[in-house]
């Protein structure tokens, strides 16, 4: 991706929890100001406070020549649609068909504005500057409250239909683990065994404290060791990025966790699929995001700078 | 895709059991000859044969503007690779590591040459005059003596790191179903449980002459929507496309197979990915392929016309 380094972007990271806004060209240094706000139940009052922020960061920095925002979901994406840039049916309070876009565009009229998923973001964040730096075709997940995954595919973030759902696919049982999952729509998918809350509700333990012995981690990293052997056959990416605090690995470690998903993706796929990255270079194939818990708002900078080269 | 009339085509469709060619500028009236020529074990020969009949077309015809060969697999696609173009590590006897794409360079040096797996070729036939029609994103499946899948992305076909293998995801045991499935890699896979010789393991029977009230249809079906399911999360289509013989539906019938696998499907998704194409319009969502058991060789003559315009 070509870098724009005079290309001064207002970036939102539009979470369910917090709204992370920064004002900047990319990460770290360059990263000139950024604000933490809870995301609450009223989006009038909150995207008034956040463009005013930006506002008050543009006379301090210079006029911003972009937006970026990379936003919870479900999200409409479709360019000609009347709800293009809202958050739609989310069960989240008061959030129900919020015009995300159109209430940033009142504030910054004469400006582009990037939009993507919060995954989506992030997997771009990475691709300018974290672990997917000079690939075409890659998959960041990352694991936490929820499960969600964007994708890039020959140089552009997979879109399609809708956008993917991945922590909603269906996956084989461990023999004898009988937890229903906590999926509201499909109990034991991906998701519904495996997000944090999952695991918390299996052994009535938040996974930062599980011990490295709890063998929830051997079902965990089973499970997610099937789910990453299932998007390298549907997808054929080059790397996998495997974000958020599950991952993470609690008391196990970060290091002895991704090491156990690496030793059940190669036994999941039993060498049917000859290439390096899934044989001797499995570490460079599934690998933590570089950019860590700033992946979000870095992502939004990258799609404000994606908006601004394309307008 | 813009259609090239005027541009003839030699086209390939490399299958394990038969070698079917053709020269014309497309489907139907547009396909000028036919041959079909029995795959063997001895490549050289038969790929001399093949050339032979091909310069025979041209005299007959005009000169050849470009060659497209859709193939089995594994094959080797990646562009600067020494291997590039060839069948590598195929079970079949005698084409083990064969240069497909070198011998027909031989006999048509001054042209380009389009490359592909059979699915790939099959989904940009499916593009060009068949049920993905003016799609960005879709993917094409056959489910025959094995599962393939060749996927559309941001109106590119999907290479990724080597291609997709979307026969080998691995899926949800139906309760009580105890067969171990056929995959000498994975066992019980989508292609282990569902390919056309693993449902005749199952049965006893081919599936051709499976009766409509045989259970192993809905355990088919059942499974086969499972595998779309997690298609539809992880590469969110517009459309899937479902030939090969399997989906023919035996004595059950294509109609039947259809509606019960469109069915299951909206019942294993329960609702949560909100789009007409799962709802009302499933009907459209998955298909049979339009252009049927010529998808493949059409799917050639598409490759050829892309090599040719990207020369």
């Amino acid at each position: 991706m070509a870098q724009t380094p005079d290309t001064l972007i207002g970036a939102i990271e539009a979470g369910g929890t917090k709204f992370v806004c920064a004002v900047g060209t990319g990460p770290g240094d360059r990263m000139l100001a950024r604000a933490s706000f809870p995301t609450g139940d009223r989006p009038a009052e909150l995207l008034a406070t956040v463009a005013d922020w930006l506002k008050e960061q543009e006379g301090r920095y210079g006029r911003l020549r972009a937006l970026g925002i990379a936003s919870f979901g479900p999200v409409d994406l479709q360019p000609g649609s009347s709800t293009y840039g809202f958050i739609t049916s989310t069960p989240k309070p008061g959030w129900q068909s919020t015009d995300l876009v159109g209430r940033l565009r009142a504030a910054f009229a004469d400006i582009p504005i990037g939009f993507d998923t919060d995954v989506n973001g992030a997997a771009l964040g990475e691709h300018a500057w974290g672990s997917a730096s000079g690939l075409s075709d890659f998959v960041y997940i990352t694991i936490g409250t929820g499960i969600g995954a964007g994708a890039m595919v020959g140089g552009e973030l997979l879109h399609g239909l809708v956008h993917p759902e991945m922590g909603h696919m269906l996956l084989p049982r461990a023999p004898g683990d009988d937890f229903p999952g906590i999926c509201p729509y499909h109990g034991g998918c991906w998701e519904g065994l495996c997000s944090g809350p999952a695991l918390h509700r299996r052994t009535g333990v938040p996974s930062e404290d599980l011990l490295p012995d709890h063998p929830a981690w051997g079902l965990a990293t089973r499970y997610i060791a099937a789910a990453i052997a299932n998007i390298t056959c549907i997808l054929s990416p080059q790397r996998v990025i495997l974000g958020g605090g599950v991952p993470k690995g609690g008391r196990l470690g970060e290091d002895r966790f991704f090491q156990q998903v690496r030793e059940k993706l190669q036994a999941a796929l039993n060498g049917y699929i000859t290439a390096p990255a899934l044989g001797p270079d499995i570490d460079r194939y599934l690998v933590p995001p570089l950019l860590g818990d700033h992946a979000g708002v870095c992502g939004a900078i990258a799609l404000g700078q994606k908006a601004a080269r394309e307008e």
